[in-house]
C-alpha cells in the first residue's frame, strides 16, 4: 500500500513540477511578447494559459483519487491538501501572465523604455515560482521561507514602478491633450503590467505557505 | 426521484442567492469604508470575505453530491456545471472586494475628491452581480445577455478613471517631491481599486455567460 502510495506521489512531484515549468514559460513569453511587441507570441501565451488549467484540473483528481484511495494521515493529507491549494495559486500566476500579454495584444505601447524593472519583475517572480515548486519537491522548509522574504524584491520593484508613472505622467512634455493622453495610457499599461507582476509574486509567496505547512503543520496566516 | 432532485435544486438556488447577496453586500461596504475612510468597516470586509469562501465549499458540496446521487443529465446537468463554475466566479469577485478594502485599509487616502465615477463602477458591478444571479434563479437568458452588454458601462468609466488619472498627475501643482509623490501614490491607489471594480464587472459577466450556457447549452467562448 505504501509503495503504491509512494509512486503516486513521485507522480504528483512530477505534475506539479511540470505545471511550475508552465507558469515560468508563460511568465517569460508575456514579458518577451511585451518587450518586443511580439503580438504573436503574446496570443500563444494567452492559449498557452488553458494548457495550464488543464493540468490544474489533473493534477485535483489525481489529488482527489490520492485522498479517497489511500486515506492518508498527518504528514501525507498535508502535503495532498498543500498541493491543492498550491495549484490553485499557480492557475492564478498563469492567469495573471495571460492579462499581461493580454495589453500587449491589445494596446499598441510606443513607450521609449527598456522596461528595465519589468524584466526584473519577470525574473524575480519566475525565481520564486521555481524555488517555491522546487521547496515543495524536496520538502525544503528554508528555501520555502527564502520564497517568502523574496517577495519584498517584488514589491520594492512595484513601487519603484508606481514612482517612475508618476514622474512621467507628472512630467510628460505638454502636447496636443490627445497625444498626452496616448502616452498617459502607455505608462498605466505599464503599471497594470507591474501590478500583475507583484500579484504573481503574491500567488508564489501563498505556494511557498502552503510548502511551509505541509512540512510544519503551520499556516501562516494561522500563525498571526 | 425528480421529487428530491427538485427539492436539492430549490436548495442550490438558495445558496447561490446567498452567495450573490453576500458578494453584493461586500462590494457596497468595501466602496463605503472607501468613502467614509472607516478602516474598521475596511476590517470587516475582509472577514466578510471569508464567509464568501465558506459558502464556495458548501455550494460546491452540494453540487458534487447532486452530480453523484442524482447523475443529472443535459440541462439538469449544465444547470450544475454552470452553478460550479459560477461560484469560482463570485469567489473572486469576493477577492476583489477584499483588495479593495486592502487598499483602505493600508493607504491613507486624502484626495480631494468625491469618488463619483468609482461610486457609479461600485452601483454598476452591484447591479451586474444581483441580475446575474437573478437570471440564473429564473433561468432568464434576456437578464442574462443584459448583464453581459452591461459590462460596457463598466469599462467605460474606467476609462474615465484612467483619463482623469492621468489628468491629475500631470497637473499636480509643483510641490516639493515628497508631496508630489504621497499625492500621485493616492491617485494610483485609485486607478487600482478602479482596476479591481473593472475585474469585478469582468467576473458578474462570467457568470452571466455561464447562466447564458446552461439555458442554451453554447457558451459565449465556444461562439468565436
Amino acid at each position: 500500500m505504501r509503495n503504491r502510495f509512494d509512486t503516486q506521489l513521485t507522480l504528483l512531484n512530477k505534475e506539479i513540477i511540470e505545471m511550475g515549468a508552465l507558469c515560468e514559460t508563460t511568465i517569460n513569453d508575456a514579458v518577451k511578447a511585451l518587450i518586443e511587441k511580439d503580438k504573436e507570441l503574446a496570443k500563444k501565451t494567452i492559449e498557452a494559459e488553458k494548457q495550464i488549467d488543464q493540468k490544474e484540473k489533473d493534477i485535483e483528481a489525481l489529488c482527489l483519487k490520492l485522498l479517497l484511495q489511500q486515506q492518508p494521515v498527518a504528514r501525507d493529507l498535508r502535503l495532498i491538501s498543500a498541493a491543492l491549494k498550491m495549484i490553485t495559486d499557480m492557475e492564478r500566476i498563469g492567469d495573471q501572465a495571460a492579462d499581461i500579454a493580454d495589453i500587449v495584444m491589445l494596446a499598441d505601447l510606443s513607450l521609449p523604455t527598456d522596461f528595465k524593472d519589468i524584466k526584473q519583475m519577470a525574473e524575480a517572480t519566475i525565481k520564486m515560482v521555481t524555488e517555491s515548486v522546487e521547496a515543495f519537491v524536496q520538502r525544503d522548509l528554508v528555501l520555502a521561507k527564502e520564497v517568502i522574504a523574496y517577495d519584498d524584491v517584488v514589491d520594492n520593484l512595484f513601487d519603484v514602478i508606481k514612482n517612475e508613472v508618476i514622474d512621467t505622467i507628472g512630467n510628460m512634455p505638454k502636447q496636443s491633450r490627445e497625444e498626452q493622453n496616448k502616452m498617459g495610457l502607455d505608462v498605466i499599461d505599464i503599471l497594470m503590467i507591474a501590478k500583475y507582476f507583484e500579484r504573481i509574486g503574491d500567488h508564489a509567496t501563498n505556494i511557498a505557505e502552503w510548502v511551509e505547512f505541509s512540512i510544519t503543520g503551520t499556516h501562516m496566516e494561522q500563525e498571526e
